[in-house]
């Protein structure tokens, strides 16, 4: 079974991710990380404005303020072979609900040349927990992000061999 | 007549474009634009690896090292609106030759909200100059970068009133 | 009369601020612009806190929340000479009032190399616009905004041949 | 015995540090790590031009380029507090030789605002391996980078209990 479209996502290496080295620096990797499980949760259909806060002057019209933040507590990465400006990436996620309020994404970096074989270039983790943003007290997980963890489970478990 | 493909390119503003007053840090507007410009490029045809520098031992099988690079040696940004997390943008890039080494680009971005008429929110313009990577001394733009120049000329003649 | 030490400040290039061509990648230019501009008003005595929105959970205690913000509306920068990893930076700041809701800062960035003349290696601009957060409608500058723009006027006049 | 200069820096967090939910974006502590990498290299007396590659042309004069990368191969980091815009922080270093061709550094983030006893933030942890840049493979590290190594070690156990 394919990965739903949520989970598997397209990026380019840009030259202001490379550095000196003529190759794609660390933390940049993060960055990417985020904005996948951003894309991921836009493209399962949760909006954005009603997970992320943003200035309450500029919100589209009609949707309240989240009440509810999701702090990443840890983030790691494994870097296995060096990328270049223009490599075509394939991200793929692993979104996993640890307890009632924290869950972690896991992303595969892996770099699709045409005419190669993809290759595994990276990996990395993030962990998020939530908390009330007023009173930074730990809390469930929005239900949204409840949602997007059990469809992306069951897609999980579609692909695993018995 | 419409615009070709890689002049009119989209993206999504993400979280970590945004600072604390809750919409896009000003600076990211200039990572977007150098990304919208190697988009375009690429769109258009153009082998990433034909015009961007990067370590030796990476680069895509075949391809030869540029020897001519194309720094920024001028940019600058108008911001009309605040831009928060999620929202839409479409980007329309301008490239103009300028001299026979030098060409600039300009942007503008509208944010494209579903249900809402599409707003100019910001402009902005990178200047390039083509230098001998070696001595760093001004030559020819690359021949790539021209055929692209001229075709976006092309594009933009087609949509001008007479 | 020297510059006082709010208009004068020290940065390193570092490796994550350069790209593939070896040399600083130039949207980071606009990132040490703003990181200047803050250095400046702390050295000056402006609490970062009186002037920059934060999380309310995480203020330091005792300090209101600013209700005007300061976006900027315009940015501008000027690329003269490359700069590689590890180059000593010195800038100097001009902030100006440009009317009573709104100033701009002049940037210029010269390489001091030890053993090496002094060269300017890039110059650039910022403007900014005092709005209320929750209106966005113009309104005065902060009160303390106003002392570090006289203060720095001040010490211009007395740098300034008559 | 107290830490030497090279293992102890200071940064503070800037407005373009944080993101909407008015706190640090956490891909910008990975930042700080490299930066602090460097300027502890640079502090301790290492010549960045020994160790980082840059534009050729741009080299300061009587320097070799080079010829061993230290690219990074994996990172983690435990975010513990939220960190706002103005928040001073002292960086603590622990750099731990791992094999002959291969190191890691510690970080360990503390928070130090006036008046308040300073807490601990968030740690992180980079690990780099030594390779020549032309072929990519495995090599001892760099005479410099080893003495670092060695001064770092020895400074360690003078304050560690017996």
């Amino acid at each position: 079974m394919a990965s739903p479209s949520w989970l598997l996502l397209l990026r380019t290496v840009r030259f202001g991710d490379t550095d000196a080295a003529g190759v794609m620096h660390f933390h940049q990797l993060l960055r990417w990380c985020h904005e996948a499980y951003e894309e991921s949760l836009e493209t399962f259909g949760v909006e954005p404005a009603s997970v992320f806060p943003m200035a309450a002057a500029d919100r589209p019209a009609g949707l309240e303020a989240p009440t509810v933040a999701l702090p990443i507590v840890h983030c790691s990465a494994d870097f296995r072979r060096p990328l270049v400006c223009g490599d075509p990436l394939v991200i793929a996620l692993e979104p996993l609900r640890l307890e009632p309020g924290s869950f972690e994404v896991r992303y595969r970096f892996a770099r699709s040349r045409s005419g190669e074989e993809p290759q595994e270039v990276a990996r990395a983790l993030s962990r998020h927990l939530a908390i009330e943003a007023a009173s930074r007290l730990r809390c469930p997980l929005p239900e949204a992000i409840g949602r997007w963890l059990e469809a992306s489970a069951v897609a999980a478990g579609g692909i695993r061999p018995l």
